[in-house]
């Protein structure tokens, strides 16, 4: 593998660096699921990556630093309509982000370090700040400011328990049934109570 | 034990019998916690109790129709205000009552649950149906309810998502934080997502 390794002075060089430190970011993940925060090394990390404990050591100096990196990598960022004209489908769209994050890689590991979070406190911290802070905060979040700096939400309205309602009705609704949300299911959270919260009064049938 | 287990002929006997109940319910509830769904025996569970296995099978066919049995009776059960006339303390007092259960060793044993659901899907549907349903679904759905019955909310936007939004943010708050929520928190939710959602503005600052 030292080949993927040189310094970047080609594209084709920089390209294998980039494959390389995808296969690394996919192995950290992987082996947080399958052995827990407590289970990681960095040298499980390069056995499963098939590269050498040092290229990990030049890029990372830990396992848990290697691990935040990759979930922060994973992580979707929302990206409000240029137009700023359309809150609902926004807030749709950033739900259906977060649903589709919910299938991958990234929200396994997330949950595992969850699942551990009274044995690794500072990880879990670590987490929120650099990773769910990082992208914004919670999903919705990026939506609802940015309708209110164009002064079409009150900003007042946007508590944290405001930005955190479609979030937290997703994942209950996934708890709860054991699978993700429906396209139906995030149209209703948005209508009948994101809308609703930031001042569109709900109707009943919408 | 066998002076616990006779036919109940007198206060006294009932008394020992609710107590033997009683500490049955503890026990099953301690050892899925400890041992998970799949360690679960009738034998584990008597042990536990310092009772013979007999006087279970006694009451319940299965551990597992013991496990529903103790998680229903540990079930909070919401109670609206006599008045009516209190929809916004009675929220309150429904995600209180929520909040304390959730420090019981039966939220506890419901996550243990929880975690285990791919294993287990028919025990967490039994656990939909026979407890959560069976105590009148989401916290906060009793209450809803009520108030529409009065006359006071309309019926009609009392969906899936809006019965589910205080449960879904205590939830969501838990985990965020590692905590339970606060007081503060539970006005919060209230005020901000569940009123709006039932069509009652929000206002700053509420």
């Amino acid at each position: 593998m030292s080949g993927t390794e040189q310094a970047p002075t080609s594209a084709r060089t920089r390209r294998r660096g980039d494959d390389l430190v995808r296969a690394i970011h996919a192995a950290v993940l992987a082996e947080v699921i399958e052995v827990g925060v407590g289970g990681l090394t960095m040298e499980g990390i390069a056995k499963r990556a098939a590269t050498a404990k040092t290229s990990l050591y030049r890029r990372w100096a830990s396992p848990r630093e290697l691990l935040l990196d990759a979930l922060h990598e994973a992580h979707p960022e929302e990206v409000p309509s240029l137009s700023a004209d359309d809150l609902r489908g926004d807030l749709i769209n950033a739900l259906r982000q977060l649903v589709s994050w919910m299938v991958t890689p990234a929200a396994t590991a997330v949950m595992a370090i969850m699942n551990e979070r009274h044995r690794y406190p500072d990880l879990v911290d670590a987490l929120y700040e650099q990773v769910f802070g990082a992208r914004g905060g919670t999903v919705t979040s990026v939506v609802l400011r940015h309708y209110a700096d164009q002064g079409k939400l009150d900003p007042d309205l946007l508590t944290p328990v405001v930005r955190d309602i479609g979030e937290a009705l997703v994942f209950k609704r996934a708890l709860d049934t054991g699978v993700l949300p429906d396209d139906e299911t995030l149209v209703a959270i948005v209508d009948q109570a994101v809308l609703p919260a930031v001042g569109i009064p709900p109707e009943p049938g919408r």
